[in-house]
């Protein structure tokens, strides 16, 4: 498989990018070929605006739609971002790396969501959900907390993870056609000992060894 | 009232800008304080990093809420944050105007919010939700949508609005106190007429002078 890797965590020594660094390093092992996006290291710029386009459509009314669609036929997406998006095209399985920042991915990779999947390329003219243009590739949520697994149950203290995690799975991913595995939450990550991150890193390491073979999850909507 | 108006659109010329400069206006002729966060305009830079602070803890190993109680320690967040967060502090009500992308908040906006509503300052510590440092305080969203009103409903195209907005509302606003008011939504405005527009803006204006009556709604778990 082609699998693009990506990774939002701003210190290159975090558990979250140690995870980052074992998906690549195991998919890598297993006859892949791994592209990444380690987007604090690229220096992304995720706030959508004008330079997203190196034409304009209309210079007096930004429309960020109508502009990516202007975009997409004139082949005038700016060169950072046309990179990305060859990216995800090629890939067939997707995998963000992040810590839960707020209930939601880091601004950095939101921002890259954003601007990478423009109208008209990713998705629109009738093609969303069972019949969105990513159809066929798979996507992939691992993810780091502050707080414990109990906490994020039906009822607990912030609430089903499910439900935290819909907004990305259901509304990014599948929107656009992906299929969606279920998401790796290493839970509390600051308060475990070595061993047990240790272990956790093992256990992502051999979950992705048979990734090729994993059956989706059904998110469900709201 | 002291009131926080936060907007999140690129565009000045757009009908969530005018939401935005409506609520300024109204807000300011009923008497009330109002003090505004553009973020486009600020040029924000919602990347989380080293440049929250103007002191480091630990230059081998960044912990941003490591990093974030000693900045409150020892007063060293970067002077667009500390501007950021007096302004939050010293509000009675926020409302955030922003389009709806990808079901969620442009990332100028999560950018803003990961990094002006640091630990040890807005929460942690044992205050959270009912005992959240923001309590007494309210909030709102403002948003617009690409989407028709039926597509957000439980079981349509895109799912419950209620659903969509809770990572935001019970994740962000209720996390660290504050209680919400219902979500004013403008579904489809770049599909309605300009007579249909100012009805929006009218309804808005008219909700807005008696905003200080309103009771919060509940929003609910995941």
């Amino acid at each position: 498989m082609n699998i693009l890797v990506v990774n939002a965590h701003p210190e290159t020594k975090s558990f979250c990018s140690s995870l980052y660094q074992s998906a690549i390093a195991t998919l890598t092992e297993s006859g892949h070929t791994v592209t990444t996006s380690d987007l604090y290291s690229l220096s992304f710029q995720p706030v959508s605006d004008r330079h997203n386009f190196s034409s304009v459509k209309d210079p007096d009314y930004f429309k960020p739609q109508a502009e990516e669609i202007h975009a997409v036929e004139h082949g005038t997406f700016a060169p950072d971002l046309a990179a990305e998006m060859a990216k995800v095209e090629q890939c067939d399985l997707m995998i963000w790396h992040f810590p839960l920042w707020w209930f939601s991915v880091p601004a950095i990779l939101k921002g890259w969501y954003d601007r990478v999947f423009a109208m008209g390329r990713f998705y629109g003219n009738g093609r969303f959900y069972e019949t969105g243009m990513m159809r066929g590739k798979r996507a992939m949520l691992t993810l780091t907390t502050g707080g414990p697994v109990e906490a994020y149950q039906p009822g607990g203290f912030n609430g089903d993870m499910n439900g935290v995690l819909r907004p990305i799975q259901r509304g990014m991913f599948e929107f656009v056609g992906f299929s969606v595995l279920a998401p790796q939450v290493a839970y509390a990550v600051a308060h475990v000992s070595d061993q047990e991150r240790e272990d956790l890193l093992e256990a992502y390491r051999a979950r992705l060894r048979s990734i090729d073979n994993e059956a989706p999850i059904t998110v469900g909507s709201y």
